[in-house]
């Protein structure tokens, strides 16, 4: 079997390096003058980047016609998801990434489910801000309906003279303007979903966002009730219902006083299930692999009081800060500032004992 | 950080897939004339073959110049190892690697160190075999003192006609005869010392061989007292002194009604300690490339039951029979009857789920 992953990153070589063992081949599909940012996949199967000119049937062939596609990230043309699947399988499919590519389609959808999201607005464009700025108290945010990631195409909204800046900058695309969320803790939650519809969860990781990137996880979250777990659990599968999904699907959401808002889709392997290589049974690299192979999902149980750190800008692999409950994750990727390089993975016997692993380590790097 | 590895087979594999997430590269030496059996490794790291004329520091610049040089498998050339260790460290040892990869040079270490082994005699060469022959019963051993593995290379004598048949196969070479050992159970030992001497052990394993090529392991082993597992941890710390040991080792025992004896020692990651990749926190290969980077150990805590199937001359993945507590190892290499090609790892709540899983698994192939 041979699995063709559009993106060359370090989630298609967590998820080649899952599936190697299990017999897979893999190919790797690179966006045109993504050439040089191939490094995380070298050597586990076939790169091949997009020229533009080829065909998708070409694109098909040079992949060595795998049996099945999948990505490693949202942003994707779907256009080209759904022309492969001319050819072959293809999960997620192209309607399911559609939707969590884009803010107001995944928050429509969410609607239609009645899973209970941040109020917000659509703005066709960027002076419909006009129009519905009285519907929002500050603070509020405004996010590019497409293309945001790591809190990049996003801006918070705090004052008039905010809002005269922002539309002063002159941004072009459709957005979304979201209420202002006074949460005090944030948690996802990940799934996989095989061909048959069986559900399994990962257990409830909690995270640390910084401007608007992962800084850790640690699973599992704290002072969750099991109602709300259950909930949560519900909400997402019957939104991988919705979307016919197949495959590992993440879903982020804010915890306030009140309650869980749902605040996006990842339809994905994500950071914050980077901890299930080290503290669940099967982790959720090999479990995506298992369910698009049509295979059964492995056990999700976790073993372990478990977190995760991201590497932002690390030079080099810190393996001398390692202890005999911590482990690397490193990337292989060229080291730029901010840039994600690599994680770091810790167990221990309780929480007290995990944060205190990981606080050591952060105030060691 | 740069490792070579001589020796491109499964167990090259493993450690390499275990070794790049801790950021490191590998290179990997095969013998000549085995270029066309390294499809283990193909894409992890640059493939060297022996051409019989490059000089140590040729082959030593071929492989990118290493930091560390290690074996996975103990029949390797001594002294190409101890050549290697005037350009890098060498892990394990020459030293090492040459006690067990002769009999009767490991067998007189385990009676300098007051390790019980089985009943034992050296011949120097076949024709010896008369001069010793009283000083034991039927049935009895004679093993090659040197490239036995799998069964391979060992006489089992139960009579006169038996000794006749040996002597006049006019076998070359050394030997040493064995008492064979009336033993009920197979047990293994896998532990890995880092540089700073600190010993680590795995959960003690029960081994199943047949024709003398390991069918299955199961760990914990049961029915061995809490003295006897802590007086092999001794014997095995010991014995990793003594040989200025760094990396996984692995040591083999007989289970008699009246004793344990050590059958043999591998001066590397073991077959009989793949269970680890899922069923301990850390797994052997991760630990190897740890103790020899130098780093600390990973925790080598047994988390669930855990077992082992070796997959043996199986023509393709057998995918089709996972089930949510089992994962595949495939080794990408080309089928041949007998052959080694995989291993499928099993974890359950219990050791009667785990035997129920094994056997519904074996019976479905």
């Amino acid at each position: 079997m041979r699995i063709a992953i559009i993106g060359c990153g370090q989630l298609a070589q967590m998820l080649a390096l899952a599936g190697i063992p299990l017999g897979i081949k893999f190919s790797f599909l690179a966006d045109e003058g993504k050439q040089t940012d191939t490094q995380c996949v070298t050597g586990l199967g076939e790169i091949v980047v997009r020229n533009g000119h080829d065909t998708v049937e070409q694109l098909y062939r040079q992949l060595h016609c795998p049996d099945i596609v999948t990505v490693e990230k949202e942003h994707v043309d779907a256009s080209l998801l759904r022309a492969f699947s001319e050819h072959c399988e293809v999960h997620p499919g192209h309607k399911a990434v559609s939707v969590c590519q884009h803010r107001y389609r995944e928050k429509s959808m969410l609607d239609s489910l009645n899973i209970p999201t941040a109020h917000y607005a659509y703005l066709s464009n960027a002076q419909d801000m006009m129009s519905v700025r009285e519907r929002f108290e500050y603070p509020f945010v405004i996010k590019s309906a497409v293309n945001g990631y790591d809190g990049k195409q996003q801006w918070r909204i705090s004052s008039e003279q905010d809002v005269k800046n922002f539309l002063a900058e002159e941004h072009q695309g459709d957005f979304v303007v979201e209420q202002w969320v006074p949460f005090y803790k944030e948690v996802s939650l990940v799934a996989a979903r095989d061909k048959r519809g069986s559900v399994d969860f990962y257990t409830l990781t909690e995270n640390l966002h910084q401007d608007g990137i992962l800084i850790s996880s640690v699973a599992p979250a704290s002072d969750i009730s099991d109602v709300n777990i259950k909930t949560l659990q519900h909400y997402l599968t019957n939104i991988a219902e919705a979307l016919d999904y197949v495959g590992v699907i993440a879903m982020e959401c804010f915890v306030t006083k009140e309650q869980i808002l749902v605040n996006e889709l990842a339809p994905r392997v994500h950071n914050s299930g980077h901890w299930t290589q080290e503290g669940a049974y099967t982790c959720q690299f090999e479990n995506h692999i298992r369910a698009i192979s049509g295979l059964p999902l492995g056990k999700t149980k976790l073993h372990s009081v478990t977190g995760m750190l991201n590497l932002l800008g690390t030079k080099s692999p810190p393996t001398h800060l390692l202890t005999d409950g911590s482990t690397l994750h490193w990337y292989h990727k060229t080291s730029r500032p901010g840039r994600k390089l690599g994680h770091v993975n810790f167990i221990a016997e309780s929480r007290v004992n995990l944060e205190a692993l990981m606080k050591q380590f952060q105030s060691s790097m």
